[in-house]
């Protein structure tokens, strides 16, 4: 039987996986590009995922101590030139707004050559200088430390070539800033919001992760410590799906974040920030979708429960709307994973064969097909996304009404652990351990970056020992691994006591990092 | 006795109305000005109740049947351009991002001259045009319609005269953008949502206000009609505090967004777009603050009751810190105004009659100082906010712990009913009905504008019948009031069913209209 969606993700041939993706997005009505070159319109459906995401991350980042507030959209060139002296390999591909209105000159709309700005703006790419300056006039005294910020915001760095949810121009996201009296305080902080992180990742969004310590070649410009967590998509790659960073007392220097302490001195704080970004919706459709679509975790479903009513324009069709409108009503006041169930009745005037199929793509986690014959004998026919076929063929349970409104709950529970162990089995399977060589790393990967079969057969990664080289021969690492398209991902938080030899220097190990190819 | 704010808002020196508006931004830590010229920082306790003013009302735009979306920032020139053609009176105010680089030149960052944008993108001012384009391709037959989306976003115009949340170049607001199949839903679409402003504003905000039709000279540019929410503010004048427009077709047919109805014909949608911004969180503050600072009602207070431990360093703190954490524990499961209980232990490092005093500032609705003798006695101490003083002298009430757990629900009520009461006595009793002619008007008003002290003095509004002109006749009405600092501020929806004569046309009036000075 066909899949619902128009392109199939199968592992024997894994040059259709970004067409793969891309179906998704557009069949499972999750954006669409704009015609802002480098921008995406979020569609209701994709951005009723980002609603869920926001609201069970705010809730973390509150209960961890954390307020939002908001901060202007434009900073002053003169912070990043600040900035450009105390931070190596500051990124400069930013927006740049030059004039404040638009005149109309032989009748052609353009910006008022009268309106140029005596400074030029600069669309943010991330917060940090701006909020530093707040910081340096907010922070007096040791009792206003710690300062615990975070902002939910629209952010620009401009990228030549952009994919839906994972790279583009203007994307959305959370910025966390914080502000501390010790180097203890700021690590600890630092830590402390990867693991929030994790914890979100695995328990919201079923994606398991692993976190680490980015290497020094992957650092924030101006971090002491970048920290990651990494997620295995459905093809081997990586997809870093957040970081935290320590920033020591860079930032502090670079813009005067000064404390009196208990001895009555001036002191530099210490800093840190941390976010994730609607990239994390691309990775929950990398892990969790299949060729009928996307699967959603229920967490962050818009809808957990979807009902088809089979409406055939027939007297039937009244006692079909009015059960379906029963069970809604039975179903708003249960709790699933915590939360109150969000269910819909679906009265679009469309073919019920053609909702369904649409419910299928978008993913949503349980999907009940209401016909006259349902109602009659007082059942509800649904389908588990997370488990939807029996071979090609398409799984239906049948359970009465009270049952099903019982079962419900631990359905929707069931489904968000299904797929989380799914994605945990693959994860893990696909970690090899066992390469001790860069001649074996380059036999599994694939001598040639240029060769696409090598590029895109799965491989997932390996985790291998290293002696954490630095400066130049750090630089020859990266070249080497940069040939077959490979970067370290972390260095997992858990690591062993003793270490194998390092592949790159052939010293003895001192860490253990994870190698793969990645978004 | 002293008030808590640095300065005092007197009804016989309205001159201090705007420092005292400032006074509060700033003592009750709402938000502050930037460093980037025209934009604010919005500070924790501001973001705070801009939060709970969007949680409350995007509840309301997604029961009225309307899903969010998020459309992208920048919008390319060429649709300003198409716009500028069709719509008369196009606001050019606007930002104009003309390059995508920065770059070191002589050692000074600037915008790379070769990183030019081919096409200047513009920062949105509102997103009619952007999202009139995607409807054009959504829409395709009388099955897709209605659409109905919303975004939460940021905006920008640019301002030459700033003030902190009343008018500021970047904001941040909720714009709603419909598509329909007949005029007749479009007009029910846009007064359905003036009627949702309505309703928030004054069950969630408190904040009374008169809805009605914005007269022509008033419209937004490209509507078929304009309709308003205006709040009073405590020095008389008017803020429109949400707009709703019924755009007819004329966007549509600037954008060609058209659907194929049940003849098979290709016609126009018809469209309408409404919106808030922070713009409330300026209203809220001038409805209900007082010389002791911000009131808030209950329904968007970030902290609805905030107890302040009495520490002095003594043994007996700790019990002091158990008593008011329980207190917690047992307050965060109560539910008022149906939504649990928001209370807060202020434990920060500061001196517990500055937090007190802090805390009145913020206008948190109830504040309880608790002490050891409390704890001994197993009382609460509060001040309610809204009812703070006994002339001069705070004023205090005392329950058992008991008592005050099953008194907060209804007190939270109480305070939320007792400010909208207290503000709409004001509006109701300073809404003038008996002026029937142009020099009753300049007499109430005052002759000039360039007098302070007519301009400050308080004189809320009046109610008088109109001939609704046109033209050059409705030009001149607007000159007349100009001169006076007046503007029509819109034709309430509950309209007599006869009318006096027009004060400015001496012609048989047609219609009622609201006249005052305005933010």
């Amino acid at each position: 039987m066909q899949r619902a969606l128009s392109v199939s993700r199968t592992t024997d041939n894994r040059l259709t996986f970004p067409d793969w993706y891309q179906a998704i997005v557009r069949e499972a009505d999750m954006a669409e590009v704009s015609p802002t070159r480098g921008a995406m319109i979020i569609k209701p459906w994709g951005y009723g995922v980002w609603e869920r995401i926001q609201q069970t991350l705010d809730r973390r980042i509150k209960e961890t101590g954390h307020d939002n507030c908001y901060f202007p959209l434009f900073i002053p060139l003169s912070f990043f030139a600040k900035e450009a002296e105390h931070v190596e390999g500051f990124a400069k591909e930013m927006a740049v707004v030059t004039h404040h209105r638009l005149k109309m000159v032989d009748g052609k709309l353009g910006p008022d050559p009268e309106a140029r700005l005596e400074e030029p703006l600069i669309v943010r790419p991330t917060s940090e200088t701006i909020i530093g300056d707040a910081f340096s006039r907010w922070i007096k005294s040791h009792r206003d430390l710690p300062v615990l910020i975070n902002q939910w915001a629209n952010v620009v760095r401009w990228e030549m070539r952009t994919r839906l949810f994972l790279r583009t121009s203007e994307f959305l996201w959370q910025e966390g800033h914080t502000a501390h009296a010790t180097a203890d305080e700021g690590r600890e902080e630092t830590l402390k919001m990867l693991e929030v992180y994790r914890e979100f990742s695995e328990t919201v969004l079923a994606m398991p992760v692993v976190a680490g310590e980015k290497p020094e070649n992957e650092r924030f410009p101006g971090a002491d410590k970048t920290y990651s967590i990494e997620a295995m998509m459905q093809d081997g790659k990586a997809l870093q799906a957040g970081t935290s960073h320590d920033l020591g007392t860079h930032f502090a220097k670079a813009q005067n974040i000064r404390f009196q302490n208990d001895a009555g001195e001036l002191v530099y704080c210490h800093t840190t920030s941390w976010g994730v970004s609607t990239r994390l919706i691309g990775g929950v459709i990398m892990t969790h979708g299949d060729d009928d679509g996307l699967r959603l975790p229920p967490a962050i479903a818009p809808r957990q429960i979807v009902i088809v009513p089979m409406l055939r324009g027939k007297p039937e069709d009244e006692a079909v709307l009015a059960f379906g409108a029963g069970l809604i009503k039975a179903l708003n006041p249960l709790v699933a994973l915590g939360e109150p169930v969000r269910a819909l009745l679906d009265t679009k005037d469309q073919k019920s064969s053609e909702k369904r199929w649409n419910w299928v793509r978008r993913g949503a986690p349980l999907i009940v097909e209401l016909g006259p014959r349902d109602v009659a004998a007082g059942m509800v026919s649904f389908m588990r996304r997370d488990d939807l076929r029996d071979g090609e063929k398409v799984r239906s349970q049948a359970l009465s009404q009270e049952d099903f409104l019982a079962a419900v709950p631990g359905l929707l529970a069931e489904i968000q652990q299904n797929l989380f162990n799914e994605a945990k089995q693959r994860l893990d399977a696909n970690i090899r351990r066992d390469i001790t060589s860069l001649d074996e790393l380059n036999a599994y990967f694939g001598a040639a970056a240029e060769n696409d079969e090598d590029t895109l057969a799965f491989k997932g990664w390996v985790r291998v020992a290293w002696s954490r080289p630095t400066g130049a021969e750090l630089e020859a690492v990266e070249q080497t691994l940069k040939a077959r398209k490979l970067t370290i991902r972390n260095a997992p938080m858990d690591q062993p006591t003793r270490f194998g030899t390092c592949i790159f220097t052939g010293r003895p190990g001192v860490e253990e990092v994870l190698i793969g190819r990645s978004y």
